[in-house]
């Protein structure tokens, strides 16, 4: 893959403490990674996950699948990508992939499924669907 | 469910920096909780994950899949529950749920995959799955 | 020092994923570990960090100074200590240890200070220097 | 304080699993981005945490004092300051700011002791404090 046929993506530079004791990032830090990347993804599309829930509206993960297929290393840049699908009426699904930089070798493959909710209780992400360009 | 028929389980309390802005625990902390409850499991069945990684052995992750059912808040009592299978050749299998004291309601149903590698190439779990009481 | 004579504590053993690449726990780590046994300590005292940001009251840490003594490695078990005192009419100083167990090695003294405060500005801890047993 | 006049500096922009239930950076995470913003300033200087570990010299710190002087928050951003003394024979101590962008406004001061250790004994900084540029 080339880097100008990528979807929307960010570029990160692996930081020294999220490495773990086996010298690699720790497998938990990829969400930290995937979830800062979707939210700069919606704020690029107009749409602020914290006014959101100032909004009483909460975007709320509701699965993660994550294939580990290489590791980061201490000071690896790397690029998150981020594509978007509606799944059925009330979920988004986020398909992301992260590649290391500059031999775009494949790290990660991660599909996050989420919902528009408010108290607590899924609902349409309409509004949000047309800022998104996804047909409502 | 009732906590006396469940697997191998460790119990925690949710800790206030682990929740994010929308006042609930951040995706990525559950990823945390599953990690260091398998660790505990592994060590209750003599495998230390410290001394394996010093003797050239990492079980590295290479899938995690998490459904998120309710969110954990501030102080939350848990517990993560931990069951093993084998799944092929060199694949061990991790089914992990996390379920709210004392309710016992369901936060999270986790599946992770893990292999056994020695500088980076997998190999046979071979005398892990006798340690773990698993048929070779 | 014994651990009998040891002021207010709370206790924690590393996780896998507080260590970084050096094998030892990373040093912003131990601000969590000493923020968690504050909070846990003001909840012993009737005092909820949550339930008094809701009532749009701030406890805020305004200086932290940690020295460190001796790191913590993967599964160490340790207790972290807090004491109370006054400081002047808006200032709250906490005076926490970290010792290993069960040996009690010193591995950190910290002061924090702290402060109460509505929406951003500074006010007297008042009612709270009550329920913490210090003279108002 | 001028943009212009600042010693070393990198630029960060606040991700949301930063930010805690008071809608602000977690404490702790100011040390993150103090312990980056020290590792790039060193390899900047040709001097590269990772490798030095390798070679068995650990650069540790062993003192951190943080005044908290105004928070961050959602994607606030702004940037870490280093600036390098000698403090001794073995010690070497960092100055690091956080201001927030693009108003400069004083986030955090920090004042950041450490020295080189092998095999966890204290060793003369000797070589690091040539590539740093600080009289031996």
């Amino acid at each position: 893959m080339t880097e100008n046929k990528l979807p929307y993506n960010l570029r990160f530079v692996v930081r020294d403490y999220e490495c773990d004791l086996q010298s690699v990032v720790n497998n938990a830090n990829y969400q930290h990674y995937l979830e800062h990347a979707r939210h700069e993804f919606l704020i690029s599309k107009g749409v602020s996950f914290a006014e959101l829930h100032n909004a009483g509206i909460d975007l709320i993960v509701t699965k993660v699948e994550i294939e580990y297929k290489f590791p980061l290393r201490s000071r690896d840049e790397f690029i998150v990508t981020v594509d978007i699908q509606r799944e059925g009426n009330v979920r988004l699904c986020f398909i992301q992939d992260i590649y290391r930089l500059p031999d775009l070798k494949l790290v990660a493959k991660a599909k996050v499924t989420g919902a528009a909710t408010k108290k607590g209780r899924p609902v349409s992400p309409g509004n949000l669907v047309l800022r998104l360009g996804l047909e409502s």
